[in-house]
């Protein structure tokens, strides 16, 4: 019987914000994975330190940071064999993802390596977006809205022409692209509705509209914006 | 000292799926509140059925299921009143809501009508948009993907537009637009990758190609759908 593949969201940073679920997995947990950016420590990791069993065994996954896709693809193919050396010899494996495994997350080239050969179970966690949005304190999408979510890294103009055909969006991953994004939403005259957040429901979260921003953003960072005015979500009482 | 209001997402259903500090409010709470379809169980209240105080005091919102926008704002104004006088007395109340409480939750209306008069807090939660790509075991969103999140009720015209527009998608609400949804997606050549996902995480959950559908959809159900065909997510260990 070989073991099962556990892919466990964390949320978001805050530890509090981990499920049941993933608490009961990790707390019993005899074998670890993880991914981390080769030589530093793993944001995943750090989010269940608190929780993780004595003595448990860690796979980490170290992900060289280049824009050339083969050396990340060559070291998830190293984890994955590690991973399937535990998972043949009945061992069930818990890989740590921040946020949701299969929402931007790098569980995904787990799954596509292991899933056809092991059982392997997927745990959702809150993502940043909606932990953007309660930061902010204001809707994400209401009723029949579109809600477009955008990677940074997008085109200038592939990004206007998204943001043009939704009614509330999420830029995520703004990094060094927020001079691009800045441009587009002024030109669509949106910037003032835009909200910049940092680190969500880290102890350095940092939350302010756009246009106070005057320092570089970090890549944990996102825009959050909607186009809607419902008069019923107007302060009325 | 007035109270606090607490929006506090539950996560898709499973009770699982809560995360520790949604357990902690709801556990430690004197008073709860929560929106309910007239005459039926809240679907929120169920979830956390098992980790109610004894003796709590339940608001619940009743809200008429009507097309007509403003008998449900009547209702959430009574049930606004009736938190009002809590938080008042210096009180907190803990407002449940299933997923997350600012994406597409009734919560965004309660937060509009007393977030300018007491401290209100939201705990975002698991979302089923998530929990739908977990169950079907596929990335919902990938690198540089646009993940736009659609409610059933659109148009079709508008529909069309959006998914052609996005890389993944996500159609909400599924019920009793699911012969428009497939006309659609037929249209565009994209039925054959559909999933569908009904109430996620339940015990009631169901999982199949959308083509291997032939009953009607309930409200909450999904349709998950992806383009890419990022050739690093292919099983190929």
């Amino acid at each position: 019987m070989s073991g099962t593949l556990y892919g466990v969201g964390l949320g978001p940073g805050d530890p509090e914000l981990m499920t049941l679920k993933a608490v009961r997995l990790i707390s019993k947990a005899r074998v670890i994975a993880y991914p981390a950016l080769a030589g530093s420590d793993s944001f995943a990791r750090s989010i269940a330190a608190e929780i993780l069993p004595v003595n448990v065994e860690e796979i980490r996954v170290d992900i060289p940071m280049t824009p050339a896709r083969a050396p990340a693809q060559r070291a998830y193919d190293a984890g994955a064999v590690r991973i399937a050396d535990r998972l043949t010899g009945g061992q069930d494996v818990v890989f740590l993802c921040e946020g949701d495994p299969l929402f931007y997350g790098s569980f995904m080239y787990m799954n596509a390596r292991l899933c056809g050969r092991f059982p392997v179970q997927t745990v959702p966690g809150v993502t940043s977006v909606t932990a953007g949005a309660a930061a902010v304190g204001q809707p994400l999408s209401a009723r029949n809205e579109v809600l477009t979510i955008i990677p940074g890294p997008l085109d200038e103009a592939e990004m206007e022409a998204r943001i043009l055909g939704a009614d509330a969006m999420v830029i995520m991953k703004v990094g060094r692209h927020l001079a691009k994004i800045r441009a587009v939403l002024d030109r669509l005259g949106l910037l003032g509705r835009a909200h910049y957040v940092e680190r969500a429901t880290l102890g350095t979260e940092r939350v302010m509209p756009l246009t106070e921003l005057s320092e570089p953003a970090p890549y944990f960072s996102m825009i959050l914006l909607t186009k809607g005015d419902d008069p019923w979500l107007k302060t009325r009482l």
